[in-house]
């Protein structure tokens, strides 16, 4: 066995890990911590520290660590098949079974999955699909995407552009031209405090159709949206919003890709965001929660609407250039269908529903007295709580002074729990494994405020 | 168990089969293939179908199929921790033991590795890569990519912009309008048939100069190339041709990205196609070879000239902008582990280099005399065979007569071998495991003989 100094001494030698200060990391002056294990909502890493994981991974491991259900799945397909390709129509019991069960549990009007391996490849295959769909209905002209300030779907030079956040945007030239920006249904941080929720509804579906009057709708192909805002903030539309938004694009005939890499499959407390928030979509994403992370898999659940385009559009021009060598992987599928069937023997749909609402509250009834809390939110097992200078106004702390991820690390060292400080904001996100219970709701609201209160007493 | 029939009207019914013609697909026209284990160069379907794949998948399962060394070391991960992220200095010991491995196994100058999904993922990340260190250096207009007409990296919005191959390029409106195409060193298709290899090398330089002072150098970023052009169509490059594009990108202080996702980690004979041709990288992109396909993985390997920039960068401005949720998978990683220690046991990379040679010499053997055959190529285990309309002028037949695919049906459906009906041409290639024998070589070669033979009979 390898010595923990050994390794450490590896990975500051050779890893190039993600959304890190590499010169930090590389000079030792960032800690590391190389995890060993994991059950049900608890990790526990090589120095022995065990830590109440609040953030499910990244938003990912929705069914918990250490499911022997689905690591006996991934042992099974690797010793059986661990791969052969999906292209040109070949396949796997593991990969046409989780296309049939995807497509079971989808919203109507669904009819086909495309799996892929990240979030970000998924979002990618979505923009080549809509803009082929536009060649083939003869439209070319109509390929510019809209998405949305504070929306999160990816991180390459696409996805990245789809992403309204500035850090994913400086120093990489990003957002590419093809990609515009709308409003974020930020309610809390609306510009006039008096504005009633239905009149920011109202102003972020007019600010849209303005945006696509002004683009010209013969040159928009289609809206990116998460039904809930994760990594912008983890911010739940206000009432009414989506239809306002759909609304919009029905007349502008604009397709609808709901990204529900995060909310696909339970988090929010019903199988999919789009049945939650009644979102019709032509193209849902999908990753995170389709495996439980247990291994990587994602996929673009196609309408029949488009669908039938590109059934029209092989028949026209011949097999469709797009692939990846891992499309399908035997060992991501085998891994999903473990999970979907583990989803639906745990009920965790409904645990998501009733302790998420349980650990709202919970949060609520604990910090709502502190001064700088300024917006506790959620939806099913997805919270945030926004800290501020000023709850009337809802006015920012100086980015400077990094009051989010001063909590989060406070939370982690005085309490071995980890929540996420959310980037552009202070907001420290919560998405915990949906098996969660309340007793471990509790731990971490309690852990949370006295994080909070340890904080806010130093500011 | 479910029953093949049941499978089969699922398949049809909801799975979106990449590089698949989807109407026919749908409506049944095509055949559709399940399969169910693998065991060497052999995978059998659940009809009980046994072939001897000669191709690895898509050029990948370089171990050969069902290692059990690779299978339990993906299952003892999966029960001890399938996932945790790799963002802000986390890590397992699997994924850091593999990015020192990757690093010891690298050409010289290598630092660190960025781990991804799939190597059209790994290019994204490139690409941003080299944006961002022309950004920390100053230059924010040398930004333009150049590749090359048949390069194949990816299929992605910029990766496929990268390929330079028509399939992936047309109805998705790519490729995008910063890359720019430089001539492929297939020197067999070259224009004047009396120019000897050393003057088309010169002419390749000459081009990619000019084409570099008609853009301008300092709006030049990156050159991407792999040793060996692989789905253009299995052309290893003419004598000399490296030195001469490295003189040219040196000269204009152009990166250059060696596209190692087909021939890292053993297929030409040597450890990587760099070594093996003289090239010295900036960045290495890696994915097939990593783990032999047994688990969804790539990287980027990044030279310390370029990773010294990337620190300075995040000195400069903060934690980099980049990531993937599965950056650096468990799963992935420990499949890695396995596989390149089962490459070093087995000597693969040697079996490589001699049943390469073997494969190749016999398969000149068994076809030069067939009047069909163009051009007969390869590099360790790595071939193709060419067939042309007439072998003086090298004149193709008309694509519409698919002689291509015709004799890779052939070789299927006589003698249960798959070769890979190339892209753009006539061309059929192989690229078995690295494991083949000298028997397991000569099946394929008699079975070639015997689907050639039999297409050009009815010609």
């Amino acid at each position: 066995m390898l010595r923990n100094d050994q390794l450490a001494e590896w990975d500051r030698e050779t890893f190039f890990h993600p959304s890190t200060h590499l010169a930090q990391f590389a000079r030792g002056e960032l800690p590391d911590r190389i995890v060993k294990t994991g059950d049900g909502v608890y990790i526990t890493d090589r120095e022995g520290n065990r830590l109440l994981d609040a953030f499910a991974g990244l938003y990912c491991v929705n069914v918990g660590y250490g499911r022997s259900e689905i690591a006996d799945a991934i042992a099974k397909q690797a010793r059986e098949l661990a791969y052969y390709h999906a292209y040109v129509g070949h396949g796997t019991e593991a990969s046409i079974t989780l296309a049939k069960m995807v497509v079971d549990r989808a919203p109507v009007g669904m009819s086909k999955v495309y799996f892929g391996l990240s979030g970000s490849d998924a979002n990618e295959t979505n923009v080549k699909l809509v803009w082929y769909y536009n060649n083939v209905l003869g439209r070319p002209e109509k390929k510019k995407i809209i998405s949305r300030w504070r929306g999160y779907h990816g991180s390459g030079l696409m996805t990245g552009s789809l992403t309204g956040l500035e850090l994913f945007h400086n120093q990489f030239d990003l957002p590419l031209s093809q990609v515009i920006h709308t409003d974020a249904p930020y309610y809390f941080h609306r510009n006039v405090r008096s504005q009633s929720e239905a009149d920011f509804v109202a102003q972020c579906a007019a600010s849209l159709e303005e945006l696509i009057e002004k683009e010209g709708a013969d040159t928009i192909a289609a809206f990116f949206g998460e039904p809930v805002l994760g990594t912008g903030g983890i911010v739940p539309p206000p009432e009414g919003y989506w239809d306002a938004i759909q609304t919009v694009l029905r007349k502008h005939d604009i397709l609808l890709i709901a990204d529900e890499v995060v909310t696909g499959f339970g988090r929010l407390g019903c199988m999919f965001g789009s049945d939650h928030y009644g979102i019709r979509p032509d193209i849902i994403t999908i990753a995170k929660g389709l495996t439980s992370a247990y291994a990587p898999l994602s996929g673009s659940i196609v309408s029949e609407k488009v669908w039938k385009v590109l059934e029209d559009g092989t028949d026209k021009l011949g097999p469709i250039g797009h692939g990846w060598t891992y499309s399908a992987h035997p060992i991501g599928a085998a891994a999903g269908v473990a999970n979907l069937k583990l989803i639906d023997d745990l009920d965790l749909v409904t645990n998501a529903r009733e302790t998420g609402a349980y650990f709202k509250q919970a949060l609520k009834d604990a910090l709502d007295d502190i001064e700088i809390v300024g917006d506790i939110r959620g939806e099913g097992l997805m919270a945030a709580v926004e800290f501020v200078q000023d709850r009337e106004t809802g006015a920012r702390f100086e980015a400077s002074r990094k009051v989010g991820p001063a909590i989060a690390t406070a939370l982690l060292d005085r309490s071995k729990v980890i929540g996420r400080a959310m980037p552009q904001g202070d907001i420290l996100g919560f998405a915990p494994p949906l098996c969660l219970t309340t007793e471990e709701a509790d731990t971490i609201v309690e852990a949370t405020r006295d994080a909070v209160k340890t904080v806010a007493a130093g500011l």
